[in-house]
């Protein structure tokens, strides 16, 4: 198990799926894809879901864009996902590490303006202190200065898409400093008609 | 931290999210909810997710019903959640695990066939040899005869959805028996349009 547990692949990555909650959802999809370059990560997509690999800026780029190219629509979309660095035996892609870090993305992105509501989570692995480490995460997040909530296996953050993007990757940085294989599942909702949270809901 | 870390609740969770990729989401969404007896779990929902809450027994007939009856309209239906146990300081609740083992939804769900295509994902925290949990988990998945294929960052599965309920259920339990909290990320998608995964599509 130990060459395993010893790989030392800094590659970051992210499977994710997007659900456009409407009829023409193909479209909405395809649309998205469209608007987005992908060619500085690795990719691959199934029936299931998306996968991105790549240098860790250009992994929240390319996810950021598809979502927010989707979410511009006005439908009600939701991204669904695990960023994922360190898994052991995760090479295969290495070549995407010499990218250089202007990304490719943001200039496009970053006029569009979306309200999101998110939960997210951490996860580093195969440490005993890792809910030290979950918890210094989650304070990362807090001084992003968005709205932030402990909820029942997550913790829920609402606010503009951009700020929400900057906290979970901050988040997932600062966890990866302290365990080398940290995972983090996240759930962005865009449009949604349901009521919003609001401080104080607690769990 | 250490008194979060002996937190020795058994109660299982789930929080998850169901997607119908139609114009009329909400309906299907409260329609399945209507079908499915939710009364032996704790379950809250908010604007991104819902979680349940109780014996293992009970959060995965609710989820597996909930699933189903969205999935039985025909709609492109995605349920996207983690299962959790043994999460530090998770309490709240525990009355729901004196209820009894008796399934309130199987009588009704058993008969719906729906194939399912998914992903899921073992997390075993706190421990060194974690990846051993994880690939005894997925071997536990690879008994129950469904098509299994490894993905990047998860395991990808083919087949009934009963079967593949009850191979995510044997995975999650022969993992919680090495690992006292465990995290399973599941994403479960009926009636796609996307062409199937096939023997040999690897990653």
């Amino acid at each position: 198990m130990n060459e395993q547990l010893c790989g030392t692949s800094r590659i970051y990555g992210c499977r994710f799926s997007l659900y456009p909650m409407c009829d023409n959802f193909i479209e909405v999809i395809k649309t998205a894809l469209r608007e987005v370059d992908t060619s500085k990560v690795w990719i691959k997509t199934d029936n299931v879901s998306t996968c991105v690999r790549g240098r860790n800026e250009h992994v929240f780029d390319v996810v950021k864009a598809i979502y927010l190219h989707a979410a511009k629509t006005g439908t009600h979309v939701v991204l669904n996902g695990s960023f994922s660095v360190g898994c052991p035996g995760d090479s295969e892609g290495d070549v995407y590490l010499s990218e250089d870090d202007v990304l490719l993305n943001e200039e496009k992105s970053k006029d569009i303006s979306i309200e999101t509501a998110m939960q997210f989570a951490l996860y580093p692995m195969g440490i005993p202190h890792y809910m030290d480490v979950i918890v210094d995460g989650v304070n990362t997040a807090k001084d992003e200065g968005v709205f932030v909530a402990g909820v029942h296996y997550a913790t829920h953050l609402d606010g503009d898409t951009h700020t929400i993007f900057r906290t979970i990757k901050d988040a997932f940085l600062s966890s990866h400093k302290e365990a080398s294989h940290v995972v983090m599942t996240v759930n962005l909702s865009a449009n949604s008609p349901s009521t919003k949270r609001k401080p104080g809901d607690g769990k």
